[in-house]
């Protein structure tokens, strides 16, 4: 397995690389990656190449039994380039253009960039295609990730326009499409075709555009993004025949289909950061959502090794935390474990982005911990690489994010974290579960859970359709069969595709924004809820029942299958999921474990990863501890165990 | 009297029409409202006229009995007349163009714009004007709503700068009235003048400009408005005899000024929306300050149909509060009631709105429910359409909201919501109340409230000044009298003009930015109290004092009436109304009528209107409920009820 | 000792003049400010001069004994002038122009602007030099307070760079000093440097510009207004022998160096305000800090003298509060105190910044207080001029500001803010203590704070290990010794060059976004913490333990001195440097005095200045109070004593 860190030799004298790399061979780093964002380290002016110092970081470090994953430079194009191509930057919906400073600043239907990437990214892949130190190309680094997919500048409305007249054809089909007739808005020349810039209604609300051309505006900016890498992992594969991966982290673009480019999944995880402070369930649907991308190896190109930020570090984790956030990586049956950074960087934005060393170079606590869990993570090798059991998929898709992100519905309602909130109470209640598209082979799966699928087409329809006839179970939710695939609400009646299989209407809705219904069994009902009209179905739980006197959920045999619509938003799922997956047979038996113990399933055995900050009792039922082979366990804090079925 | 819905017959299937209209028709429908965004509809293309749609569906709901509201269809220039005229768009004060892609995105001073208006006017007017199914035609839609009244366009500039050369001949003339010596501003050509666009103090402050020039620059915003309408209401006055009418919902203009135009006062009626979540009184005073711009007949032309937003929806109303709103808005005595809309538009930025049926077309619950709102209201026609008590007038002056929006005195502070907490009041104590202006006559009512009347002219002043010496009372608050009519602060000793009759002085003042006072008796004291010194006034009620020992209220004869200063502002004038009502003979004597009952004073009879969700208690005096002739009404939730005189 | 009046003879009619001047006297004003907005005044088109304005009312005023300063006239430059040069104003970082309509609309860089610049001040020196009545010259106007140091213009981008030019001599220094290494912005040409404008990860972050531009940027921003300033006073030097000063109020531009140009410190003072509600603590510390810009005398150019903002107000000072105020300034032995401003005005953008006089220009209750104010003053003034007793000095450091506001380390940490803590707490427990820069003589000093010292350079650190050596006693906080010159982040183990003398290492650290640590004795521990590893040190109090066991607080003897280290940030700090203060021998014993009882230690003499809005006892040892000889004091509610030594 690989073990890495992420290493940036032009940050540091030549003569500190040799101790860097005998610090990290001893905790059993076996990998560096390099590259992503050295362009004017290989080219300092234009046309002036001098790979040197790669060559001999390469080389140094391969004399550690060390290997490089290098990237493609485009991550930061030089300030000459940016001198060259004074338009090369993204312009934002104000109109202004966000200029030189940082990093990724470019346009992806910028033509000279395209040129200078094609340049680029042919002159390392020549240059190392044929060194076995490289084992692995990085396409640039977290495309999309700096809020920069969307472009609103005259170069993308072209674009746009040619891609409308791609998908579409003739103006007629997308006035349709789009339903343009609503407020005069019909377009009879293509060069009428805008990019949803601001509008006279922004003070107003956040946006006024038309739902139909926002979802392909969203659509246009991932697809160009798409093409920008695909532009890059040709060259790479016509010059190479390494493995090629990419750090998926932006949440702007469509990542199923962008995984489609790469041989491995790349994962950048920081649980806490500037940004973000992820509860345990959060960290996890993280890591299943990126394997869920594609049927591919998952490799964590940047996992934290330390507090994080740019401006302002997030909360500092506690000790045994970056320990237990890799255990818990690996647990995914990972192939690659690569830490950022090796040592923090005393220049540049990322000052504050604490790496293995601190910036003094000296091996201390976070040394330590981290190489712990990389020998924790080979001894237990065998465990974590085993195929994991998943009986429930948890659908997560790019078009109703979209369409969710732009058009809410209720203030509060955050369509990722709403999902988020399915995929936390599986684990509290530890059901194993896979995140993955609507394009899923369902039939692997007991249950699958589709939460708020507004937006679907036809053909999914008729296969998750299928899949229930022929005895699968399938959970929907609020907003279910709401909208068509072109953003318009359809006006068959709700839940529109899914009615028949659910037996039940939608007779009315609530939004609550400033009204939350606490339950005292299932807790916290909030946001959002329906009124079901039960035509074929039956009430799931007699006593879970609206204010109207209804069902909250329901329950609907359809061919061999069953069919549960959950009415409402909750603030926690749990009990509810409960007692559908003890009807589904997808309740797991593992014994008496805390919520807080998060446990995968592996065939034959459980991976045990204790969250907090305190000892946990577990109390296994057919499992045994492989250290004492006993089925009591007592997990230290952040601790982590393995259990072999007994 | 008019039933009706927003209808948009280029939105659905001709086949679906005739459903539509016999629906309608089924529920008392006799009107629609159609054309205000149909510009594309009937002028596809530049100069492609064609009516055909329009006629056709005003033709087949005529046939129903159904006559037709014609819009002029400036709400929405189509995108073929924008690419004409890439100029159209407004500009913020940051310098943004703010470009197309919802509706009314154009600039009122844009000469292509006003010559396109004139001729597609023209072009309605004469082919509809002898048409008998088109009762009525509304002028654009909403004018002002989207945030659209301050343009800062180099175009508007030179507007402006020929507005201030009309109102002020000389440059001096305007330094004069600006105050432009302060900070040098002084201006010695014409071409100096500027629009309030962002300083170099905006990071410090809202906004830093001359507020001579701002007040002005918001009168010259408000008139461009004005005269845009005007250019409609001209040309449709020549081209036929029918009512003309418009929703007015924009508090950016001055909508006593514009109401002139009008044959009809239209407003649209939302009382939970994306936007706002309206308490009973806030609700009624909407209705009642719409019925105050003019002496007009009040049309209500979008009445709230079902939840509605645009990216989020408000807040779901409950069973019974769409009609209640409807019984609410009748109350008023309104000729029409017309619900927006129909049904609900699977396309476009409205999709969130939902009409009296939903995006599927089959009647629900909201069908039925204004079914009955209608029934209701016809059934009790003669009773809502008297004319109502008016005892008391309430005060609402545009001069005043732009002076005190752009210099609230404290954070905290708007001059509506203010305003609105008196109206409240009012109604909560059930004293009938008209809101007007102040060019209203006085002599009609036994009690003026002029809230936070700082700017003020010496004629108005005068004119008040005859009412109360008359025996006329007036109710004076905080403010009182301190602006000049340029928003220069006056140099009298304030009150200023308001200072002899009032018999006060205002020796001191407190800013209470983060200080609440609590009275047991009369509540609590916020945001801004003054000291006051008796001059001939005396204590209102001895035991309301200041901290300073002073009185909170005095009371003041003057000639043959009287002047009360309330002199803080208080969350709540329950207390301090009831005590002023009682002395100036303007309290009512309906018996025993719970706050959150809303009671209309008619001449013979009550309207009372429960806005609780819980059932209440009435104990009339002198009335009886006309369905039992009991005086002892239990009120459904959201209840309705009339009583007359026994 | 000066007491003034800031007054503007041009705004009101001449014949109130006189008055003015008449009531000034009665209470003791004896100067008037005028002139810094009068540019229009003097040149009301270009060209056409004329001071008899000024010129007559500096001669009225002279008749009762009253003499003026006179304002250079740039801070507002008229309309004529910003029309000859439309490109006179700043840009801010998104590109915008910020406009004519507030005041001090121009960038330091503008050539035009600078010409003009010296055309007017030379006038105005010329005219007014041999001006007896023309006491000394007030360059502008609060420079820098209107957010207006950074210009992002290209003109500002040329100057930057020359000024790069200018310090490092060539690119390859700058790239070396940024670490332009990191993210390729190695620069290759001088045509390439930027202004940190938005870039693409501005909606992600605040700022991802290089940490090393930054603060170079910031550093020539301010040298830009230093240069601007500097052209002001080398003509006026040139012309005349009259002192200079300048209101120094905005905390972008390194004051100390500011300070330089001048002979006086000036400062405006407005503890409530629009935008403040300070402490009483924060109001001293305000007033130290300017008296800590250099060693020369202190004048108050504007003193608060009433309730104040522009759209809206502050809270209105309680009775008592200004006089309070006035008598606080004047403890700090200051040589004027004039107060802003003299009357009202009706007009524009300052219309609600009360002057000692409302707008109606009669006199009540603040021209009384203010009376008083000055005539408490006057009879002090023996007392209030004393030198000051200074054990204590709190360091404050405008590059370790710069550095702090871009990246504070933790959300919620302001370096102002965190630095008015130790001062707040210093008053709190009455120990003397002056605020001044790093190169202030620290030998003056028993004890000296060095809070949140993270950038410093090696002579700086060279004299404070001198002075402790020598016997001093230093405080250092978290971030101590973190940042070179540069503002690259030291790769020495830290405390960096802090560590020989601290005898601590930071083993590791806490940021706590969301974490309070309540101590029982000591009080919250918030934001940030460090974990100290004594090397030499010893644990200072050994109840006080973090965490994970380790001191909270070490202490080193080093030389003959010893070296605190406070390793948190905490609410207050009260308790831990009474501990300091008394181990140091820099506790006073001046007996009980409560908290709100502010006391400034002359020599041979106390001042006592209460700060509640309640009476307080003061048991004084040593002292006793100058009216009844007593020690026991009874103090009113915001109430002022002297006691002397007994």
């Amino acid at each position: 397995m690989i073990f890495g860190a992420d290493y940036y030799p032009e940050h540091w004298p030549e003569e500190r690389w040799r101790e860097d790399a005998a610090l990290m061979k001893k905790i059993g780093i076996n990998t560096i990656r390099i590259g992503e964002f050295g362009w004017s380290v290989i080219e300092r002016k234009e046309g002036e190449i001098d790979f040197s110092l790669y060559d001999r970081a390469i080389s140094l470090f391969a004399e550690y039994g060390i290997q490089t994953i290098m990237g493609t430079p485009t991550a930061a194009p030089p300030a000459w380039l940016c001198q060259k191509y004074p338009d090369i930057y993204m312009m934002n919906r104000h109109g202004d253009m966000r200029g030189y400073g940082s990093r990724r600043h470019y346009c992806y239907n910028h033509k000279g960039y395209r040129k200078e990437t094609e340049r680029v990214v042919k002159m390392v892949a020549r240059h190392y295609s044929h060194n076995d130190n490289v084992i692995a190309w990085q396409v640039d680094n977290e495309l999309g990730c700096e809020d920069d997919v969307l472009c609103y500048c005259d170069r993308c409305r072209k674009a746009f326009t040619d891609w409308l007249i791609r998908k579409y054809g003739t103006l007629e089909r997308v006035n349709e499409a789009w339903g343009t007739v609503f407020w005069s808005q019909t377009y009879t020349e293509w060069e009428q075709i805008i990019v949803p810039k601001d509008t006279v209604v922004d003070g107003y609300t956040g946006n006024g555009h038309n739902p139909g051309l926002m979802q392909d505006f969203k659509r246009f900016s991932s697809d160009s993004m798409y093409r920008y890498a695909k532009l890059q992992t040709e060259i790479l594969r016509e010059e190479s025949n390494k493995i090629i991966t990419h750090n998926m982290v932006s949440e702007q673009s469509d990542n199923y289909r962008l995984a489609e480019l790469f041989d491995t999944i790349g994962y950048d995880a920081y649980p806490y950061s500037e940004w973000d402070h992820n509860s345990p369930g959060r960290i996890g649907f993280l890591y299943d959502l990126s394997r869920g991308y594609a049927d591919k190896p998952l490799w964590i190109l940047e996992q934290q090794s330390g507090p994080c930020g740019w401006n302002v570090l997030g909360e500092t984790p506690k000790s045994g935390q970056l320990k237990l956030w890799s255990q818990q990586a690996a647990s995914r049956g990972i192939e690659a474990l690569i830490y950022f950074r090796w040592r923090t960087c005393p220049f540049g934005a990322e000052q504050y982005w604490y790496g293995i060393l601190d910036h003094d170079g000296v091996p201390g606590k976070r040394y330590q911990e981290i190489g712990q869990a990389i020998s924790s993570i080979q001894e237990n090798e065998e465990y974590l690489r085993l195929p994991e059991k998943k009986k429930v998929l948890l659908v997560y898709d790019y078009d109703n994010k979209f369409c969710h992100d732009e058009q809410p519905h209720v203030r509060g309602f955050v369509y990722k974290e709403e999902v988020v909130r399915y995929y936390e109470a599986l684990r509290r209640i530890h059901v194993p579960v896979r995140v993955g598209s609507l394009a899923e082979n369902l039939d692997a799966y007991e249950l699958v859970i589709l939460p708020f699928i507004s937006m679907i087409g036809k053909e999914d329809a008729e296969r998750i359709s299928r899949y229930v006839k022929n005895g699968g179970n399938i959970i929907l939710t609020p907003f279910s069969g709401q909208r068509r695939i072109n953003n318009q609400i359809t006006t068959e009646i709700l839940p529109g595709v899914f009615r028949n299989m659910s037996g039940v209407t939608i007779a009315s809705f609530h939004a609550m924004e400033r009204e939350i219904i606490p339950y005292e069994e299932i807790g916290n009902m909030q946001l959002w809820r329906e009124e079901l009209k039960l035509d074929n179905a039956e009430s799931f739980r007699k006593n879970w029942i609206s204010p109207e006197g209804g069902p909250l959920v329901s329950e609907n045999r359809y061919g061999n299958g069953r069919v549960f619509y959950i009415s409402c938003c909750m603030e926690a799922y749990d009990r509810m999921l409960q007692e559908i997956c003890r009807e589904t047979g997808t309740a797991s038996g593992y014994g008496d474990i805390p919520e807080c113990v998060e446990c995968i399933e592996k065939s034959n055995c459980l991976i045990l990863m204790n969250h907090s900050g305190e000892k946990q009792q577990v109390l296994l039922k057919g499992y045994r501890d492989i250290r004492n082979e006993k089925s009591s366990i007592i997990m230290e804090e952040y601790g982590f165990a393995v259990a072999v079925s007994s």
